[in-house]
């Protein structure tokens, strides 16, 4: 969590940014002003992130990323950067470059445009989603899920049984070994799954609408922003924010096992109040300050 | 002190931006990324300020305006704000504006381009003055310099001798008091300056420069970058930044009162190795840490 408040500055907290770090890699998520001061200051290996996720162009979103870019380059980065965002990020990207010719990186913008949530992004062991969420602005979330991995094979096995190339082979698809003599080697008994694929989504600034939470159902860990207490949800349905109570709700319809939240307004900034009001609802959740770290 | 970095990210420093409150008006000097942060975090009234000085445009002097100006705005300001800086700060305003045509006040901008001091600012009290600096890019430093102040009348002498208005003008004015019967009453015995002007110059990004020490001449605190130590010169002359040995230098050629330095390289950020390097030139030299207060 390299940041937790919403627009208006506080002392303890910068604006919005997470670094996912998923198999080895490490991802940006949204990049509020001082982002890459949180990243250095709690340890995130800045020039190893190879893929920026932006949410939309409101600046506690979004200010930080000029300072990010620089330090990439000033840092000798010469490996492409992939930057995904709402249309309107490309401008500003544009315009970053125009002051800034001496990059030695290759800027890779994806512009993002759906009405319902579409994989932007998949690996062999990872796909990403963007998902349109409700807000002042054209804005996403992104629901990160890991692949149902490979079977792996026991190393006892292998040589209890001596499998072949082609057996092995066999037992990472997940199919049983019979062979030529008619015997059946059950894949559950010399295999095994090397984890459960887990889910992360991250909503960023959004007021709750009708689809939220079917689009959520599998996540295990949800970030939602609850940007107002529940007291103030006429300033949530105006500003196109959510309550605690709404995020919480969210959270126990989708089915998820945590529920994380931030982007505390300056109204209040004691995060032990919003975690209160949300848990009367959704127990498992865990009101986040910078520097945190949760594993999923 | 706002920010004491230079360039590249570190915990406990943000990049370079100053606050300068003078007679009650707040003036912003220079804005790094999470300079409104710091405002926050030191207790400067944010919204006070209505004069902000941009040196240059590179990214650790210039990429918190963004930011600060929408939390003004957020923050409902109506009061207009001047920002004076290189010509090429103009098109990041203009792009700024283009995202955020809601603001409520005017920005105007007065671009600078000079080859010598200038008086830029001028009010009853103060007046500020811009001078070209030698670095990468289009570099201004700013002297703030306050006007000698007229004389007051000693509210104790206007009773003991009955001065009329006319009189007390001619004192204001530093004249001695001759009335109509040839008797005169002599200004030192009745009148006194409240304050000796006082004068600061915030001399940003620079390799220092041969007309630098003469441009400085009267100066009482001298703000001065010291990027490096000595034992980095040729990276100092290499990126047009300035020793510590150097800036101590200026400043015992200049005569000021007292030497400010920061802008630190992130090879080496313990400020009291650079300020120990200066003493031994300049002995009134203190390293600045961010919320560091100095009075002039």
């Amino acid at each position: 969590m390299l940041g937790t408040a919403s627009a208006m500055p506080v002392p303890d907290r910068n604006p919005s940014a997470q670094a996912l770090s998923v198999h080895g890699r490490y991802f940006l998520v949204d990049c509020g002003e001082g982002a890459q001061r949180s990243m250095v200051r709690f340890g995130v290996p800045l020039q190893r992130i190879d893929t920026v996720f932006i949410s939309h162009v409101h600046g506690d979103h979004v200010y930080g990323l000029d300072g990010f870019l620089s330090t990439l380059a000033m840092g000798g980065r010469l490996a492409p950067l992939d930057i995904y965002g709402p249309r309107n990020l490309g401008p500003m990207l544009k315009f970053f470059l125009s002051y800034n010719e001496w990059i030695g990186f290759e800027l890779r913008f994806h512009p993002l445009e759906m009405k319902a949530p579409e994989v932007i992004l998949e690996t062999k062991s990872l796909e990403v989603l963007a998902l349109p969420l409700k807000h002042g602005v054209e804005t996403y979330g992104f629901i990160f899920r890991e692949k149902e991995p490979q079977w792996n094979v026991d190393k006892d096995a292998i040589e209890k049984y001596g499998f072949t190339l082609t057996e092995i082979g066999t037992l990472k698809r997940g199919e049983d070994v019979i062979r030529e003599d008619g015997s059946r080697i059950p894949l559950s008994e010399v295999a095994y799954k090397p984890f459960v694929p887990r889910s992360y989504a991250y909503m960023s600034d959004t007021a709750v609408f009708p689809e939220e939470a079917a689009w959520l159902k599998g996540v295990d860990v949800l970030y939602h922003e609850a940007t107002f207490l529940s007291e103030y949800a006429d300033q949530a349905e105006k500003r196109k924010h959510s309550t605690t109570l709404q995020a919480a709700q969210v959270a126990l319809e989708a089915g998820v096992r945590k529920l994380i939240i931030a982007h505390y307004s300056s109204r209040s900034v004691d995060a032990s109040l919003y975690e209160a009001e949300c848990r009367s609802v959704f127990p498992e959740t865990f009101a986040a300050s910078d520097g945190d770290v949760f594993e999923i």
